[in-house]
């Protein structure tokens, strides 16, 4: 570990929090270096919905690397590319009724996210662009600036900029509908709100502390979008792929946004992202937003055998299984543990366990750390505990895993001697 | 090919110089899905020094893959990021007396240089950047707003915030030094120009137009930057990695910069992307800058096996033999074509051939596909042919190229009938 | 009139709603060139409140003139200035048990606001300002950006920077206290509403539609810029000077902000503004704010005269029997004429009666002028009709304007004939 | 003096240079309340030009005052602004052949600033404004943006926004021609200066130093106006009104702005603003941009007495042959004393003494002041003694305020003891 705090820079992280170097992973499970095995809950942040180096996709991009395969191609066509967009669109984008147009960014969550913004202040002539409290949205300066958090902020970045932060469905509790104040901010043309080019948001903010919109938050939303021409932007690049239960994240909503911006688990845990843009919107001259590696033909590889997972409902069916046996798993903690305060939130494997106690979470992840559970917090001060598994955990493991969070609760709440 | 134009965005681009779908590719040659074979002089825009498909990468990238070695880490330790790192200052760092800290970003050249950016402005607590005309550092916001080309830009992104666009070593013709000038505005502190956080720069400019800046320039930035508590910020991503000949393209002007932003051929077509870091400027908190794909495993070995190439000195003696054959072979064409006024400018193996006949440039690099070789343009109104061959091109296949440039510009000279 | 037409900007407003050439004026009285009497309900959008040529001043400047008084001396001390300070700080400051200091500015009141939200960026070092919406604070580019009405701005200013448009008390209905909203978006360090410098506000939104805050939310907002260490800025430009029926429009709740902006009639008619500022925040170095017409020597001599009003607190009893009797009124036109659903609200002698139906304030000022009253409209879409005469109006004019609104809408309401 | 320091901020200024309580003042005299003499070399940073208290200018103040004439009419009709606007289309726009319409703005030379700015980037729909190193427009935020001395900044106002400021007429040296650098940035599409809104500039830059621009400079900066369609904005606040020997202080060059500011001296005194525009680009809608005090009728009646001074040209010829005395009393100065390595420059009556020792133009002003005359420094650390009397300065008193220049420059230069 030394060569890491000897060469990598302050700002390394999750190495902190996971003080191991890490070898191999399958599925749900990752081996460090001396051989030690952790079940992971983690799951990349999101980036690894189909487990880790799922067969198929590994023995993919083998045979792409035997064959020679162009590995690097900007944006000129490619075989890789075409099977992929291929597969997409016959997988994803029909079967749904929809037509957008793909645009591959770089290939991170953050450049589609810039790109999005891009296009709707292009296309609306319109600078402002309303995001949400708690939303997060990436750290270059165009996602930055819709980023809420101030921990990424510095006054001298001047980032927040064009930029309306406004309550996320449930911010103000739940009597409060926060729809009904955007648009009351919107339709005054004197309330200070410009008129904004894009509405973005995350169906569930995963960062946020796993905070979910409604449905009829949602369509309401769309509806004031589409009154006002609006773009309706949705960054599901953390909980779409699956991780709601359905492919895209607000699918449930039955909204159809103007841009969606996708990436993590789009890949297997290869780098790729792109925005799906309606067509009547894509209004790009050739090569105005662009980027070396937009053409990650490993990814492409990857991304089409991937999106084999989506044949049929089998995923989806899985996903709402599990994510049933999460909730109700979690909720027994709560029962157990009242005096920890603790509150349940989430769709689909996205589950948030939030614990007031000061320093709980963060203590409960480390204790989880040391045995053998990779768990992360989230939220605000960090106080919510993240379930994030791979999709396609197995039922045994996804309940060795609940199971160590819950002798993990047993063991701080007693030793902490939290109040009833 | 229709597929592209009814899936992709309108933003699509280098597929409308190249209308093929390529398929595979081996050093300096790429096949399309027809079975043709072009030469490529273009190498993924700089991000392909070493090749399409290097054996010794290729078959370290199966082996991880076999061994199923972790993909995806976020900035978690791992045995193959272990193993860049190690190669990485032996190879490079320490042999060259230097003593950065490395931070892996977003793996990509844009989010190097929005890392480095805002850390810069981090430090100082200053706001400024001083950047270059026909500077190109990335499309995301914060580098954007250093991007010089108004292509990139529109009025209602905002986004030429907290910048000063200073003239290039030789903007104003030979007899100017305009680090004199940036010395000047600087110094007074009633130029409007306030001081800087960062002058960052290429040393060469790649997409600008193969501009070249002057050991003495860049020694005189250094100073300015010395004197004054500057952040010298060099964007090496397109032409380090060995395209000026040695590793770092600023090593010929024996100046350190504080921070270097490195990304394309570093990982041989895989993303990958850093920055190097003065120990006492990496004053980031933890987490403060993060991204999903900061740990690509299958760069990192990518990455650890091309830096081989960096044992010995072999790479660099080839890479000045076979720049210096490409400037005399340019320059022959000066002279035999007259009536074009063209000129020549670049070094190691990054050459631009500037024709100042309206579409002339645009026109050849057609031809030249055509005829099977890949060459892009650049500069102001794409007037430059960008010589921009892998570095191990064999030395029969860089004559053959040079040689269909040649009859290009024969070809349409004559076609043209250009006025002498 | 076709003089103005001619050479005066498209930019000139009232001139459109008032076309006649006036002449003279005497307390409530205007006349135009044509010897026609107008009675002024609209006392120069808040700047006469001692009414016209208030005898005592304009002799007062007449004897300074033939004395030869310095007329402009940029910040140097001069005798009228130095009057106006003593009487200033023994009539108004001192005997309401306050210490701040005062830093004269351009003479416009948005020069004032200027230097204010600049002195709280200074010393709290932050850049967020949070202003309400329908808020208005001036049209130069920083009072601007925290100007909530669409109408003056422009996309290409990209005006509205550094600054968070918060609901003003009552925006989102009676029920919401929109002072916790404040408070939760702050305290939340994810909510994308960075710790603002300042909060400014009006006590009684002029411009916005006679909008009034309430004890109960000044004290909150107060307590919550104590807590936090924001500057709470009272911009009482237009309500301040005994509009509200004290001095300073928020002696009523109690709460001393951090600074005050002054301007309008605090000067007589003549151009003067200036910011009171806490002792301890008076953190300027010389010159760092400045202005060519600091020194308005004709308006100090004014000043100094007006303030004998403040000798006793007759003007404030006066002010509080008419606006009480205004407000009956007022309340009388709502019942007598329930079709046109209108509502009242004020304090003081700053009155607002909304008229719901689409044009019908902007027509009842129009009717209004033609019977020789002065009224002008504001609020979202003009419907607001603002009831604004001199403070020293007398009783008898009052009632005839009064009188004059409801013949107004006695005919408008007939002739438009208004469902019930 | 105590009363100041006890209740005026610390932002005061000049009060500290001249730490008297002026009293009285005619022509070029100022008296203190002790009844001692000051001669004014200063005219209020430019806004004296009639000098003080003009006889004609106060005997029409008084007698409007006694006519009970409005005093406040934001921006309807009245008799005395019709009868300034007649005034100076008569005697200065006509006989110009000029067809400008005015904008009566808040009464400050910023605010005129403001508006010019607003109206170039509304009709163009560009953001980015061209200034100029060393220039001074004011310190309102959209003003300071173009001001370019960094006393005025701080990085928390972020206030460098859409803005590139370009070198001066003869900032990089005699030999080098800006104006033609200005035009390559400007032409070039990938210099990173953005098309501009506008160019505003000072013919003659009085607070940076009192540079000038040649005639030639300024053709050439109208004629890239002129193809680019660019706003030349003229900031003739300082330097208009006759300080240069013509009315507009452009004139000499033959060149026709887009727009020009004026303020300062049209006033004699009294706070009075404006910007002329030409036809064709007064694209304002009705009061998109306002202000309270646009209408202060005193400055009206005093603007339209003292543009008598323009009925013939004895007022010119008169500022032409005192400032040639002045120059060539300056000239003899620097002959006089090589060893301070003083040089001259001005035009007009605005002419500058630059004594590059450090500390010494501010102890000259300090002693000057001693002997009772009024003079002010400005420049590059201060080092520039700015001559700048009443334009109606007698001969003798001319003539006896640079004799005590000679005299103070004796005695503190063999008091310095400053090496040949």
């Amino acid at each position: 570990m030394k060569l890491f705090s000897d060469y990598e820079s302050e700002v390394r992280s999750y190495i902190r929090s996971f003080p191991v170097v890490f070898d191999r992973a399958d599925g749900s499970i990752i081996w460090d270096d001396q051989g030690n095995e952790y079940l992971d809950f983690f799951a990349g942040a999101g980036t690894l919905n189909y487990g880790h180096n799922p067969k198929a996709m590994n023995q993919a991009l083998i045979s792409y690397l035997n064959h020679q395969g162009i590995l690097h191609s900007l944006d000129k066509a490619t075989v890789a590319k075409q099977k992929f967009i291929e597969k997409f669109y016959q997988t994803i984008i029909k079967p749904r009724g929809l037509d957008y147009k793909i645009q591959f960014t770089g290939p991170t969550g953050t450049n589609a996210v810039e790109a999005a913004i891009k296009l709707a202040r292009r296309v609306t002539q319109r600078g402002n662009v309303i995001a949400f409290t708690q939303g997060y949205h990436g750290l270059t300066m165009g996602a930055l600036a819709i980023t809420a958090n101030d921990y990424y902020h510095q006054q001298i970045y001047a980032s927040r900029t064009n930029v309306y932060h406004a309550p996320y469905d449930g911010y103000f509790g739940e009597t409060i509908n926060t729809a009904n104040y955007i648009r009351q901010l919107i339709e005054d043309s004197s309330s200070g709100v410009s008129m904004p080019a894009a509405i973005i948001l995350e169906t569930i903010q995963g960062e946020g502390g796993v905070n979910t919109a409604s449905k009829e938050w949602l369509q309401e939303i769309e509806k004031l979008c589409r009154e006002k021409n609006i773009f309706l932007i949705i960054d599901d690049i953390q909980v779409g792929n699956g991780r709601s239960g359905e492919f895209f994240s607000f699918e449930f909503a039955g909204i159809k946004p103007d841009i969606v911006c996708m990436s993590k688990s789009i890949g297997g845990g290869l780098p790729l992202a792109f925005t799906l843009i309606k067509p009547e919107l894509d209004q790009w001259l050739p090569g105005e937003h662009t980027g070396t590696f937009r053409g990650n033909n490993l990814a492409f590889v990857a991304a089409a055998e991937l999106l084999t997972y989506w044949d049929n409902d089998e995923l989806s069916q899985a996903v709402l299984q599990k994510g049933h046996m999460i909730k109700r798993c979690l909720e027994q903690f709560v029962s157990d543990f009242p005096q920890l305060k603790m509150s349940v939130r989430g769709r689909g494997m996205i589950w948030g366990l939030e614990i007031p106690v000061a320093g709980f979470a963060k203590q409960l992840s480390r204790t989880l750390f040391e045995n053998k559970l990779l768990v992360e917090t989230c939220g605000k001060e960090d106080s919510v505990v993240k379930i994030l598994p791979p999709l396609i955990i197995k039922q045994a493991q996804l309940e060795e895993g609940l199971s160590k969070i819950g002798k993990g609760l047993q063991m701080l709440a007693s030793r902490e001697n939290v109040a009833a």
